[in-house]
């Protein structure tokens, strides 16, 4: 192999990603200096905040470039090494974006066990989106025994995590989703003590049978109706750990009805990225790794096969269309 | 005096509060029991937050009663006294609502020092509308000098001790009013460092101008425009001390196009009622009372004469009639 791919940002998006906006680029295989090491991926995630980078405006990261690679994390393995760090056959977790290949000089690479937890589950419940639902459970809801905690967008690679953790301390767990397949697979597989179908309707009422005692806990990851109709069921002192806002990626304004619940039920609410708080991942990691090795954090994975399918996974991604933690397969 | 007045809440509101919504009666000066005492109110205090009282749905605090006296603080003198606590003549603060006398065991009474402050001070910035501002800058917005402090409802009872006590740690501190009047005022008289009219038709522009380095701290009393306006302009990691949504009393819902930000720039908000924090009444109001008797707290108020007039005086309160902290006096 002399050459690989990947995919650069090719414009930014107006209201809806489109295919258009990526572009396929066949790139040499550079020559390692002292120190380098190359990665072939064989897993890299798709995520609901690359909607975000692919804007120019203010926000956490800078926006994503141009022409350059779209960010991502990615896991591979080890191909080729001038680092003593690293050995050729060894399987790492990087952030090499979209692209086949990646070179590092080892900075930010983490070395992944594969003998008991399979390699994808590190862009997962023991990745990024799992530290993600470990960091806002743990230390935003800090939930209690017998409260009850809310998840939405809870079949996907995040909302199953906090669930399936809020139940191992007692919590009532309650899932949103979209449509009965994902509510049924949160329910029966994940343990989850009830979800509801946003897609259904009655969203308002079903919420309300399925928190009967109201809601002390929110990990909210799309906003816009069913935040709402979420805050228009807190418990006075809840707690809002704000992860995302799928709904709102795409620019649409928000009408809140509940917005007078913050205030009445005196919530706390916070925003807030997982990358900033690396000092916890160690210890979220390994709370994650255990319960997943030990067969007690189930998950679920939609796999896009080839680096070409990465700009359709993530529409289908902003669209709800996945099942479970959005991956593309690099390898055959 | 063998009888006095007092205003019941007649009925609740179908949207805006009308005078029709109360009732004044005559009652009987009441015989004094053992341990029991009789103030006579010389001021009572108009609130935004009893607007949400007077409707029937849950909150932080049980709905006003139909047909009871309307909930609200006071400060008057005491008449008559078979409590040894307290003497004929001593001032007292009190939560007599809107009456324009009151029994009490003595309990929940506060009694103040007229030497230094006067005494319509204790219902405004000496009291719950200090204490209010004092709670939500130092516990949950808890700014650092050089940051920029915005507050809504500058020129209010709130708002105005708000950014005077910001200024006082070093902080900008920017109002926002209704009106030239009330912003000159801001500047001028209470010292912000500048103030925006949301009357002006400007408002994006003209916080932007007058916090040109984004916003660390809201202290949020109106909601709604104002709210989403600030919302844009808040910087990384700011807090927000949401203590009112004048706006939102009314029932309408909100539009928000900044709800993302909460996200993207890692924002805590809470809400909080101010009485749920009494451990710190004693520390807030030391500091309030020594700045107050030093001058170095300023204030401003509306007041409306005579007991029938406070129908119109909370109606005009939550239309922004009002000019500083709106009491009702009811001596002549």
């Amino acid at each position: 192999m002399s050459t690989y791919q990947q995919i650069v940002l090719a414009s930014r998006p107006q209201g809806h990603v489109s295919p258009g906006n990526f572009r396929l680029e066949r790139v040499p295989v550079p020559v390692l200096q002292p120190g380098q090491l190359l990665v072939r991926n064989h897993y890299l995630s798709v995520d609901p905040y690359m909607r975000m980078r692919m804007e120019d405006v203010k926000s956490y990261a800078e926006p994503q470039a141009i022409n350059a690679v779209m960010v991502g994390g990615t896991v591979g393995e080890v191909i080729e090494s001038n680092n003593p760090r690293f050995k050729v056959g060894e399987f790492v977790a990087g952030g090499f974006g979209w692209s086949e290949m990646g070179v590092s000089d080892g900075t930010g690479l983490r070395r992944l066990d594969t003998s008991r937890i399979p390699l994808s589950a590190y862009l997962g419940a023991a990745g990024m989106p799992g530290m993600t639902a470990w960091y806002g459970l743990t230390q935003i809801i800090a939930p209690k025994a017998g409260e009850t905690v809310v998840v939405s967008a809870a079949s996907g690679a995040v909302g199953s995590v906090v669930g399936q953790l809020a139940r191992l301390r007692g919590c009532r767990a309650v899932g949103i989703a979209g449509g009965p397949d994902k509510c049924r697979y949160v329910v029966e597989e994940l343990g989850f003590d009830a979800c509801v179908d946003y897609k259904a309707g009655r969203l308002v009422q079903d919420l309300q049978e399925a928190a009967p005692a109201g809601i002390d806990g929110l990990f909210e990851n799309v906003g816009g109706e069913v935040f709402d109709a979420c805050l228009g069921r807190m418990n006075p002192f809840g707690r809002i750990a704000l992860c995302g806002l799928i709904s709102a990626y795409e620019g649409e304004a928000v009408m809140l009805r509940n917005v007078r619940n913050l205030l009445t039920m005196r919530l706390s609410l916070r925003g807030f990225i997982v990358s900033e708080h690396m000092d916890l991942w160690p210890q979220g990691l390994a709370e994650l790794g255990a319960l997943l090795a030990e067969g007690k954090l189930k998950y679920r994975e939609s796999v896009a096969q080839g680096l070409r399918s990465a700009p359709e996974a993530l529409i289908g991604l902003l669209r709800g269309k996945n099942f479970g933690k959005q991956l593309v397969r690099l390898i055959d």
